[in-house]
């Protein structure tokens, strides 16, 4: 029996722009079934991007999420792809169903429709609903109860979505029983540092649990903070995974073989959905070779980081960004981020110098500048500042944020003048303890390096320098820039040693605290002072209402101080060990 | 048999405060005691506050509020109260349960405890875990499958937690099968307008599904962006309830007495534990009278303004508050809201005006504040704009924002010199259409009116000042604030009528789009063009970033823009309607 060619179609969705996505679908249905593919799988609520959040408690917009799965089946059939099976996922809802305090969304489904002949001829709904970390689902949707087999002349291809592959006992178990020869599963897998792994590996226990190969899609492209990596697979009992790249748009093409195992009709717990569908005319084309290598680890979070800024700015409308550059390292890194993202043609430094400001602070970020080719313009804001110093006569702190304000002023004036979208360029480290200035260094639309602590700053800087003479390209960041002493330039002599720990422990002292959830007693064991570790652990619960107000950035660990790290800002607790 | 007396305690806890809660409930239960209370419930959470968030996903706080259950049950026992039954919610975790990703929080309880002779001797698990809304239990707890009966010499009790009430075929219904003579139920209920009847009426089903009277207790103050407005009350299927009063700490007493009805030890689909107290000795002391009538509805809404702006000013650690004083109706309501919460001497205003700026707002500002008696200083703003004008070369819009940040900066400088906490003095419907300047007027730590709609700010204005005259006092809103056309006056001859449709319109189609997720074709129905309904729902979609960054403020609708509604900030889609 010749085998069945199912194309896993990684795909940068815009949520919401239903009519986009439906003709993006659609472009790449029709790639797919020229390169010969019976079969094509697209990724968790592709139609609508994902997470719509509580855009699915608007009645209409569920309606318009039916009503474009119906016209994504014709323009499927319009474009010749009518025999084509696509797979994509959408938001399902039940129009008749009551919206209820405790079922506000009248029964939303995170669902699977499968598109076949201009009509939508199965639906599955995702069982396992996630609802930790970034993930809000028991709030959003209803868990399906059904088990859905699609067979395509005989090749029987079962169906799950995300969250449904990483748990036993489920929906993958369910269809190991009724003997199917593959899974499909749709997903939409936020980036993190080392999810690929994770992935396979859980992915991995499906396999052996369901008895049939996983093909494994996820979505690809920033959404806010969260970076879908792509990073779909292939995964069966025998071999090394066939992994497709990250970060971009792309399609890859699986066979798939009947197994010959014993199936069944039922299982029991579940109600079972079996679809009977021709297969069109298998083209014969040469199975694809897969020959991506996986990215090391510092690629994948410069990929993320220039993914989730490139697509943040483009998917708002922006086209330009504005930033100010201090010769320091963070900002010398998110103007090369902000280039690698939106182009160097479009990126806007400001060198906003100070009577405190360095003479290298100012000869290194226009270094800097003229290295990469972006704008550049200095605007002293020593003008700005006296106004202020002046009438009100400030002294101190109140003195020290007036500036870090000025310049966040001026950033903000150029981007109502000339329409660039703002770039906040503090760091992890510094968002964690509170050491930023609100309404001063924290404004912009967009924070690149939010969760990119400090010693990963400097790791990033010097990789990426490295990469560019790899590639016989002039290093973009000034050595200065990278090797200088950390300082806020706020007042004479200031460096950021004055009142942190070196970054190297504040760095490993937040990880345990923010990322693992440790307690004192815990952390203590590393070998870090009490004393310290309770000074560290104040900062970052005081520093809470800044986070609050801060620019939304790509996540790329585990707690990114945003909607996967839910605190109060009104909290006395502090850890009696 | 005398009946039983059980003292509905109505307290102001501070989140993560266990050393201070418990000393707040040992006063409160040793009060009850001394009003011949034999026992004594304490709101949900009670002993950590609540909402404790990811908190909770931190191991040392639950084995903390697990030690402070026993601090409180030995506080109690030496303050003379160990014979009294005190139920006081707080957070249960078992110490060995594994963390995992799907149990991130190791099957942490939403628990209520029962303390008597020093000890800990019964628990209940909340059964409805509320997740839509305010509210993200299902991410934080595991729910009970207990029902748990307190036998007090013959006086049997039910426990249930807040979300276990409002829903049928729950706890209520098992425990009227186990025949209890009444329900003990803990709340953590916050305010919006239109709950207490809410309240009631969903308890007046408990009580007819449970056949026994309910004494429900709620927590009372702000947290953060809630605001428990307390409102405890008893209410059997006879009477009218028996209503506490909202916003203060206070303590009712009931008297329970045995209904006489058939009793079970067990109940299908529960597990059913009966514990046998003694109670201790009645003081017959006569059954008091509760004499509270019930707020009007402009009354709780001021008051929970006020209460949410007071503790989030102390809670923080706060004492004085600062803030801008246009003369226009916003910043004139604030600075009243702030005085009430904080006392007039601890607020301080500031007029900043511009060249724009009439002479009416400097006179009204100034007005205000001498009939207010709190300090207020004028602090032009004129340099300070010059200086970005002319160095910049601003114009438009540029010239328009500056203004605002001038301002903003301004607060800031003087918080920091003074240590005043910045109210932002924003109302809903600015919020809801982007109408205001990131980092300007936006700057603050909390903002009192951020869920006030427009035409609820005048409403409340003129309450005020009613309220004022009633008790012999100056009014304290001039009325030129109240009834001068609404301008931000940052353009000559400047409106908010130039821009947006008139507040009674536009606060009726936000209502219909933002509180009850009406689409255009539905709000078109209310008689209002498609085309208006359009722009104020794009307006409303592209203000989101700006709302991330806007000072949290109290809760008083059902949508008040926060956690109660999660929005994606890069949203595409726009009702097809």
């Amino acid at each position: 029996m010749t085998p069945l060619r199912v194309a896993a179609c990684q795909i940068n969705p815009v949520v919401g722009d239903l009519d986009a996505n439906v003709t993006r679908i659609t472009a790449a249905a029709r790639d797919a079934a020229q390169s010969g593919a019976q079969v094509a799988v697209f990724g968790e609520m592709a139609l609508t991007g994902y997470p719509v959040e509580d855009l699915l408690l608007r009645r209409s917009f569920a309606v318009d999420s039916r009503q474009a799965v119906q016209r994504l089946a014709r323009a499927l059939d319009d474009a010749g792809c009518g025999d084509l099976i696509v797979v994509v996922g959408f938001l399902d809802r039940d129009p008749d169903a009551p919206e209820t305090s405790t079922n506000p969304t009248g029964g939303a489904r995170n669902a699977a429709g499968v598109l076949h002949g201009g009509e939508l001829v199965a639906r599955y709904d995702k069982h396992f609903l996630p609802n930790y970390g970034v993930f809000d689902e028991k709030r959003w949707f209803t868990p399906g109860d059904r088990l859905v087999v699609l067979d395509v002349d005989g090749v029987r291809l079962g169906l799950a979505i995300c969250e449904d592959v990483w748990w036993p006992d489920g929906p993958v178990a369910g269809l190991g029983e009724l003997g199917v020869d593959a899974v499909l599963c749709l997903n939409a897998s936020p980036f993190e540092v080392g999810k690929p792994a994770q992935r396979r590996e859980v992915v991995a226990q499906r396999v052996a649990e369901g008895g049939a190969p996983v093909i494994y899609v996820n979505l690809v492209g920033g959404q806010d903070e969260l970076v879908f990596d792509g990073d779909s697979f292939i995964l069966d009992a025998d071999g090394a995974p066939a992994v497709g790249p990250q970060f971009i748009e792309f399609t890859q093409v699986a066979e798939v073989r009947p197994l010959g195992r014993p199936t069944a009709e039922s299982v029991d717990g579940w109600t079972v959905e079996t679809v009977s569908l021709p297969a069109r005319p298998n083209a014969q084309y040469p199975q694809q070779v897969i020959g991506w290598s996986e990215l090391d680890e510092l690629s994948q979070i410069w990929a993320a980081l220039v993914t989730g800024t490139r697509d943040y700015v483009h998917k708002v409308g922006g086209r330009t960004v504005g930033l100010g550059m201090s010769g320091g390292i963070d900002s010398a890194l998110v103007a090369v981020i902000a280039a690698d993202a939106v182009g160097a043609d479009n990126v806007y430094g400001v060198g906003m110098p100070s009577k405190y400001s360095s003479d290298h602070s100012k000869d290194d970020a226009a270094d800097q500048a003229q290295r990469m080719g972006i704008h550049f313009r200095f605007e002293p804001i020593e003008h700005m500042v006296e106004a202020f110093v002046g009438q009100l006569n400030l002294s101190g702190l109140a003195e020290e944020n007036i500036q870090a304000r000025c310049r966040g002023m001026t950033l903000m004036s150029l981007s109502n003048l000339d329409g660039h979208l703002v770039l906040a360029t503090g760091n992890k480290s510094e968002l964690a303890v509170g050491y930023s200035t609100i309404y001063g260094d924290a404004v912009g639309a967009y924070a690149p390096i939010r969760d990119v602590e400090k010693s990963l700053v400097w790791e990033l800087a010097r990789w990426r320098n490295a990469v560019a003479v790899e590639r016989g390209q002039t290093p973009p960041i000034p050595e200065n820039s990278i090797t200088k002493e950390p300082s806020a330039e706020l007042r004479p002599g200031q460096k950021d040693s004055d009142s942190l720990p070196d970054y190297d422990v504040l760095d490993d002292i937040l990880r345990r605290y923010v990322e693992q959830d440790q307690g004192v007693a815990e952390i203590a064991e590393a070998g870090y002072e009490p004393e310290l570790i309770r000074k560290v652990a104040r900062l970052v619960d005081r520093a809470e209402y800044k986070r609050r107000q801060y620019p939304l950035g790509p996540k790329i660990t585990p707690k990114a101080f945003g909607r996967d790290r839910r605190m109060p800002v009104t909290n006395r607790w502090h850890d009696p060990a």
